[in-house]
């Protein structure tokens, strides 16, 4: 059995206002006045958020779709999201037509916002923009990917052999592409998104 | 004190395709297999999504956002959902330049999946799409928009009066436009969303 497209990719954000070292403790929320940190966290904490690219069927409208990701082992996340898709899905083929695309996350998931509301500031929100670029395959970034998003979403490592999940969908079946990413963050974004969208606590 | 841009919008989202009547039981999930009845649910349930629209600061890259909605009064979801949100945050901005916008949905954050993963079909995802518009002040639609969104989301209410917040925040405090949303919904994109993106339980 073929599959459409099988590509590795890589999103590439330069996050180039992280002062921060690569290699986040994630297990403790930081400083809400620390941004950078803040968003560190929220990208190591958070499995799962909204993968926004131009939609080639909708003749460029913009289409998010929600998406598993993972940016390194437990606790030991370093700030660069990877994504496990299939061209089968809309997200990856806009990808590959046109690169652009945001990762899009909310505290709220965390558990950590208590009763504030997902749009109070006080709940973290962060907008991820860059590029999503196919990550090479057989490579140690390929490998280290690979073990980030296993280890979070272990459903995604059997997907072949897991027959009951075949039986469910056949989408999740042919997850067999994967779209690995690290992130090219653009300063001035990031400076809007930490002073508008990303309010932290 | 001037705020920039007062604005009541509305979302059009036409769901062509629904063949149940408006007004949704959100109390109780929906047979996976019914896709529209399972969609309706998820807007319902969902207090929280992603807006992703076209960037201006951006060049026309893809920018999702989290904002809070809601479609109806706790338990009488209209399948519209109604957004708050200011033209202080790019995402109003976005819209008024070009109204293309997603607003896309997990079942993840309603705690109903269970350990599956946010990935896995069986963890419902929807992604909406249409055209986001202003909704005329003073009409019987912004006055239920407005009872909608302050019955789920009661902070939205009291962010004039709210000093606290104020201190917090003044993006919050500043939240004063009010963009109100229904759907134009393009029946051939539903269509692939319940075949691919949107698989149900």
């Amino acid at each position: 059995m073929k599959f459409k497209g099988v590509y590795y990719i890589c999103l590439f954000f330069l996050i180039g206002s992280f002062e921060t070292s690569i290699g986040v403790d994630d297990t403790s929320k930081p400083d809400p006045l620390d941004g950078v940190a803040t968003a560190r966290w929220l990208v190591s904490q958070n499995n799962w958020g909204v993968l926004s690219t131009i939609s080639i069927e909708l003749g460029g409208a913009p289409f998010g779709n929600v998406v598993s990701f993972s940016d390194g082992l437990p606790d030991k996340g370093c700030g660069i999201p990877y994504f496990y898709l299939t061209t089968l899905d809309p997200t990856a083929r806009n990808t590959l037509k046109d690169e652009r695309a945001s990762l899009t996350l909310s505290e709220s998931p965390i558990g950590s916002c208590g009763k504030a509301d997902p749009e109070n500031p006080t709940c973290a929100k962060l907008t991820l923009t860059g590029k999503l670029t196919l990550v090479t395959e057989n490579t140690t970034e390929a490998e280290f990917a690979a073990s980030a998003l296993f280890s979070k979403h272990a459903e995604m490592k059997g997907n072949d052999q897991n027959h009951n999940i075949l039986l469910l969908s056949s989408l999740f079946a042919l997850l067999r592409t994967l779209i690995l990413s690290t992130i090219f963050y653009l300063q001035h974004l990031f400076n809007e998104i930490k002073n508008i969208i990303a309010t932290m606590k």
